[in-house]
């Protein structure tokens, strides 16, 4: 018989992989179960992208540019000027979404073997990317105790290694919900200018930034042009998941030019996506205040309540839709797998995703759970309600 | 300042990439360019997909499923036994395109370093998956004076090293138009059980079968279950380039799960996609038949008139829509060029493929072309007499 290759085996499952099971076997006994645990938006798309594919009339569903269609690149890059970013169409590769702009990165910039250091907790997908460039991720820890604020540059730079080439940020932050400051990205900006590293920016949150702060990205650093790259993608800022969409953002053309050929090999990124991405840039500021409002509601009333359980402790996000909250128990896992099992609270339970699957480290945050928060209010406070219920009975 | 990939290095360019500037040159001096060097075909995409796309109404445009809708996998099935395959939706994962289908495979069976063996001259994206794979293509050559029929099995036999896990072929053939029989089939499938390899096929030309011939299917094979891996993709099929939906099809459970990992991690296939193409699936045997008539007409003109010019040779090609001819020439490269850059007839030339880009082994195929018979006759007539007309006076 013929064998599977090692990285196969490599390949990390899905930090709820467990409780899916669980889950399932909950809802078959009529327990409600609230998702806290995934990171897809009930937020509507705008309905200028749906309008935009009902008016497209080609005959022929041609292959689009392997870069992206120049209209879509150039429109994007007039966006990227309202938010302050300064970015020629040429410097925008439009990939399959922000996982394909992470890989052609990954496969530029990085041999089998090299490493790339990234803050811990991080998105669980990243592993994944890693095992398919055959590259290594270096965890760099970041603790609840100060919100997961950037870990201090001596802590990075102890971890350089001549293999080192790269280092990844997700700004802001699944799974905490950390804003980095521009003082915090500046102090990044010396270290990798100072080893000759990429510097990395996961931005697909960018538009989910709270408190009046304001996201600062790589692309506004001067002197990075040839170590900044940015990730990008239209899922979560105008809630099209499914489009699959994303771009890959540098200065740095030989890099560019470099992903382009992955690109030219599978040809060309979806065209339909294209089409919804591109009329999308047309919404206006009330689109996003209108998403803004509702998740600063759903973020203030869950981090407050939740904080004022016994034992619980969740830093307030500044930005993405996601918290890293640490509870009063010993296994995470356990205690979610606990709640869809042997739990419920008037027929309903909640779904959490264990932290402990966002980080590298053996045994770091086994006592964090992460939570999206994209159902509306009235679910969010059964879900806290349901939470603070079950603390009381969990293993006593 | 970062250092880029040495792999970056070694993606490979498109066969025409050197051609592209005096093509456009040649435009832009008012010349008319007769594109016969691309794989997009001018046939109509089914209206069904379009009109599905207009109608699907929701409000979010979430991510599908990572194996692809199951709704979408069910169909797929019933089209798989339409023609003679019978498969389990279970074994079918919906990929963005072909491309991403074989890349999944490559990642799942082989590890970096590993081999596969290839008939040459072959599809060229296939180096840069490899590359992305990191593992290494063997080429074993087929030969333009049998139509590019498969090559002895000895040949194969003396490639395999302990490295060597899997043999690929593409069927019907891009390039050579070349239709694998079920003998040829059958005498590689003892080879693979022999020698524990997965034999891979890239199948997305089935529907272009000529002159009677049925295509044998390596899911047809029997004993074969966990060493045969389909790639497919809806791009030629229903002429839907754009949209990125191709599938990995296997009945080893084993690969397929570890290719959903790889599938989990880029979450999901494009949404809008997967939306036309199962609407496609509706298409009846006339869409076929029409598309057939085309192409037969087109293929039977080109490839006699192509044979009644001196010193050209063309294999009748059973399959698909390309055919590699023989020219009387000793670099089509060259020729290429120069009839880009020096040539016109009444204002008009022709884009052909050097086929050199499609074969591994250096200097072979050197005098050879590509041709995709994707224009109405009308085209091909003159392209074909540009072709004549060049040859009388290249270098003389």
């Amino acid at each position: 018989m013929p064998q599977l290759s090692e990285r196969g085996f490599k390949m990390p499952a899905s930090p709820i992989r467990k409780l899916v099971p669980y889950a399932e076997n909950a809802k078959q006994r009529g327990i409600k179960v609230y998702h806290l645990n995934i990171g897809q938006p009930d937020i509507k798309t705008p309905e200028v992208a749906f309008k935009a594919l009902k008016n497209f009339n080609v005959k022929t569903a041609e292959y689009s540019h392997s870069a992206g269609n120049e209209s879509y690149r150039k429109g994007l890059s007039e966006y990227y000027k309202k938010v302050g970013i300064n970015i020629s169409y040429e410097d925008i590769l439009i990939t399959t979404g922000g996982s394909e702009a992470i890989i052609f990165a990954f496969l530029a910039t990085m041999n089998p073997g090299d490493e790339v250091i990234i803050p811990e907790p991080f998105y669980t997908n990243y592993n994944g990317f890693a095992v398919q460039a055959g590259v290594k991720i270096v965890p760099v820890t970041s603790y609840i105790e100060n919100g997961f604020a950037l870990p201090p540059i001596s802590d990075f730079e102890e971890l350089i290694t001549p293999k080192t080439k790269a280092i990844l940020v997700c700004n802001p932050n699944n799974p905490t919900g950390y804003l980095y400051s521009k003082e915090e990205l500046m102090q990044l900006s010396q270290l990798v200018l100072k080893h000759d590293l990429y510097l990395f920016a996961d931005e697909v949150y960018r538009e989910f930034c709270y408190d009046g702060e304001e996201h600062f990205s790589v692309m506004q650093m001067e002197g990075l042009e040839k170590n900044a790259v940015l990730f990008d993608s239209v899922s979560k800022r105008y809630s099209e998941c499914g489009v699959r969409i994303g771009a890959l953002v540098s200065r740095n053309k030989e890099l560019i030019s470099t992903a382009l050929k992955y690109g030219q090999a599978r040809l060309s990124p979806p065209l339909f996506g294209q089409i919804a991405a591109e009329a999308s840039l047309k919404v206006g500021d009330e689109y996003f205040d209108e998403v803004y409002n509702e998740y600063i509601e759903r973020r203030n009333y869950v981090i407050n309540a939740l904080n004022k359980i016994d034992g619980v402790f969740a830093p307030m996000p500044k930005g993405s839709f996601y918290a890293v909250i640490s509870l009063p128990i010993e296994d995470a896992e356990d205690f979610c797998i606990w709640l869809l099992k042997d739990f419920d609270y008037k027929g309903e339970t909640v779904m959490l995703a264990p932290a402990q699957g966002f980080y590298s480290t053996p045994d770091a945050g086994k006592n964090q759970v992460r939570l999206a928060y994209v159902l509306k209010v009235e679910d969010l406070k059964n879900s806290v309600k349901i939470l603070e219920e079950a603390l009381k009975v969990y293993k006593k």
